[in-house]
């Protein structure tokens, strides 16, 4: 008998790619799965692509929860602390909110604001000692997906001293599923199609973590929305260190990561080529005229970038392969 | 140690899937894969959504396929006859192309031109009695993609009397890889996006093969390019007999199944839904206005339509669970 | 000093399209525009592509649309009949919604419900004799987009005997502005890009309009939602009368029509190239396979299919060049 | 009777627009358009968006074009400089290859090769004093469509000494109409949609004259493939200089600019609501994190990044008001 799982906002475009990858995970079983508007639906009304899966979508009750060996939590911002509170410490609980990842009170203040609900084990595995804690952790933080774009790229390249950490120029565009599944007038496809539009410029919520994470001390972060369901494209620059290859200093640190590929050089990362995968592209340069680092980093936002990276921490969490149920290759084109 | 298989054909979008579901097969060793222009490059470099899988192409030579257990044929209609006929017996094959599906050299004469190489078990396994046929072959005609999509809307109200097949009306819309991976101007990404464009319209090269597996003795067939990458949605309409419910047998039909999904009453079938899966979904009505009886129809065309079909048929071949290294779900949105 | 024009409605998709196409006519000015929660903000607040057009939406108040020479409806199906009735008779009116489009209540009653508001001269231009009643008209029902492009492929062969009307088979694809501008979650992006979705199957409220335009009698009309922001193709078959060119009837019927073009022989029909004109492209053939009639039609929805046709119409009636202000030519790619 | 004019080089994307907008000039009468490939052909077989236009292309012949008056030369980078020097000095010329917009024969020598044409006045007429001098020209070497996006965002602030011209970073996405009408693999629609994709990194040929039109002296320049027809996004980032409104500087440089929108604050510039204009719409901010100053810039890579430009300098060097024939509003969605 497998580890019981639990999905909490099930209802969600990353609580549907949980849905997807617990479902055929040769050591998960999927006992339960929650949400708000949807309760008392079948899975696949709500998901038509998982036509064939027999569950009724539950309310989201903590009751439901703790029957689990194993919760995650999809839900909103600002919602998952809460509930996470009401699960027993004997079941693992992996939190795809922001609710459990800032180290700064203040910065949960400005940039969200409600009761600040702690810090857990911040899920990105590859960042260094990070799959160690992640193991031995009942509660884990899963990155937000920009961040795990951007920490990818930039984090081993401030360690090593290879980046200056307090100039980082960062332009992210990422599929519009990133936004979430609410229905909002700029995110109906005749708006969307077509159509490359920044939001949020300038004062992003996501910039605390990225800066947490990544090492750096002065970030300037434009995201944009852009005409595809799925995945992220991270644009960093950063000043050099004189002498430092930047693709060595990425090799070396994902030499032993399954899901991040340095690619060899001549070949960029894109979105699609990580589509329904776990994995992160990576390819750095130096740029010829400003002499400034540039890396690229590309992956799916519901893959690495929530409900891929979420499995993952989860298998750590419970001493299986952290490969277990997950690709390493995407689905295209 | 697994079932040794070799693709041929590798660098198209077939090909390209097919890697994709060997590699990922727990039965499969996948040991060869050959190509023409692009032998002798990394199959990553040519495939970049199967970064990290470490494989040259070769040169699409009968030596290296004959060194397999299982050859899967993904080459350009007309070009798999040739090298079929130098793979020895005991190798199973799987021919994507349409070279062995017809049973009239008149139709591949008049629509394909060049000798006729005779026809293989049809590898659609839902049809009755193929799944036995399928598991006793070790030469296999794959479906067409569009036949896959029309055949299972149509075939088992057909044999059921529920249609007339005189009077087939058929409109289906593909995404752009069942075009192909060759440049050519019509199907550039400035072209495609944003358009909707029918083609060889009166006039289309699978109209022998649908006929012949559906059992249709009169269709008018449109097909039309759609601007997505994957994905069929195939409008289906017949004179209904008075007195049959479709959707009635249509469930029977596909009761053991496993990929092919009648829709419960009020949902519709939809290609997002089938993205990276290898399942077709079903529904059917009879129209308020004329009476005529319609059945939707979706699938992905690189899935049930190719490459997971093949799959599927070679599981048969070999005596394997037929959902072994598929997927029924879909990777949405 | 330039014809007084108001448009009801503005804030929607065709009520867009019609600001861009008043403000750009050499004859029209556009001294009101009228919407619901969006009224009080500037039209390029609700209308980014009108950056710099200097005009703030009012409330949708029949005295503002009074002090017009004329007034565009652009509201939804059912509100439009309420307001016209308050609108002088000496203002003319073209209302793009179905309020007064259909000839029998029953069908009203049926397909929308709630009060029927009688018939107005029908907004087809091409249609036999139907140019002079529209001259003549001071109240003109625009047609349904659907409609339009349907019946422009199928009046003149109908009326010409070449075509049987009890049989006719249409399946429909539209862009997502076709669905209107309100958030609904199987609208947004996510949802749609790499999708086709049909909906409505076997009883479409356009059907009794489709039929009394066009002459069919017996329609079976399934519509597809496609992933673009505009463009309907139609693929329209019928049985044809046996001794009659198809191709010839269609290109008699629009020889001295500006805005519908029968495309020389080998050239089909597809909607990029219609797109933001006020163009019908057609073409007809003969199936090969079945014998049946096949002729496909594509425009922009919110052009021929809604705003273009209505300005066209409002040249008419003002005794204006018909193409006054409108554009033959597409935008592409 | 009109201004004659002659497209060389209507085969292509930038062509096809050129063909749109002088068809439709009131001043301007289209007497002959060229091409290599595709001479011999109507013009609507190659750009079916112009059906009902009545013009063969001709070959690419110098005779052809010094009928004209003036002729856009819409030719591949480093094929319009020795037609050009066949034309006489009378005929008017805008080019809208990069052959004729480098001061610096060394930058021609490194990012194209072959020998340099010399300069043309730059057309970008919003810069001080552009204007009078293209008035005053008979040849004019057009923008390329990145450099106008990013030179309108940035020259004015670098001028008034509100950004550091030495630290400039860029981030711009661009729709495949940008990349040409060439059939090349990775430009498939197959490949593109659902795709962003980075090229040229650290090394792209536009960067000499981006910063010889914006006054940047370090630029990082990242472009980026979008899965969209039209349309890019610049993301541009400098350090500001204490005490300056950026967006002060930015409202007065364009103040009399009838197609530079710089947008009210609180709405973003995105690309879909300047397809099929002539406009550039601008924001722009400060980092809260960094204190970077942000702007964002978007236009039609075919309408002021090309085609619309030409014609604007066109207008200017005959005297016309500017805007004659062009549109400043968008065709969305």
């Amino acid at each position: 008998m497998g580890i019981r799982v639990a999905v909490a906002g099930a209802s969600g475009y990353a609580g549907g790619e949980l849905l997807r990858l617990v479902a055929g995970h040769p050591e998960f079983d999927l006992v339960a799965a929650t949400a708000h508007r949807q309760a008392g639906h079948r899975v696949d009304v709500v998901h038509p692509q998982l036509t064939g899966l027999d569950l009724v979508l539950g309310g989201t009750d903590p009751a439901t929860l703790t029957d689990a060996d194993l919760v995650f939590l999809a839900l909103p911002h600002g919602e998952s602390a809460v509930l996470a509170a009401q699960i027993p410490p004997h079941v693992r609980v992996v939190d795809l909110g922001a609710d459990h990842r800032l180290a700064d009170p203040y910065d949960w203040a400005q940039y969200y604001g409600g009761p600040y609900a702690g810090q857990w084990t911040y899920g990105l595995p590859e960042l260094p000692g990070q799959r160690e804690l992640i193991a031995g952790s009942t509660r884990v933080a899963n990155t937000g997906c920009y961040a795990a774009a951007i920490t990818l790229a930039l984090a081993p390249l401030i360690a090593a001293g290879a980046a200056n950490p307090a100039d980082v120029v960062v332009v992210a565009a990422s599929g519009t599923s990133g936004a979430g599944r609410a229905a909002k007038a700029h995110l109906l496809a005749s708006e969307v199609m077509g159509d490359l539009s920044p939001y949020r410029v300038g004062t992003h919520q996501h910039v605390p973590e990225i800066k947490q994470a990544s090492g750096a001390t002065g970030l300037s972060f434009t995201p944009v929305l852009a005409p595809m369901p799925r995945g992220i494209l991270a644009t960093v620059t950063a000043v050099p260190t004189h002498g430092v290859d930047p693709q060595h200093v990425l090799a070396q640190a994902y030499a032993d990561a399954p899901f991040v590929h340095v690619l060899p050089e001549g070949r960029w990362p894109h979105t699609a080529a990580t589509l329904g995968s776990n994995s992160c592209h990576l390819q750095a340069t130096v740029d010829v005229d400003s002499g400034r680092l540039i890396v690229l980093s590309a992956l799916d936002n519901l893959g690495k970038g929530a409900a891929g990276q979420a499995v993952q921490n989860a298998n750590l969490m419970f001493g299986l392969p952290e490969t277990t149920g997950l690709s390493v290759w995407g689905v295209a084109p």
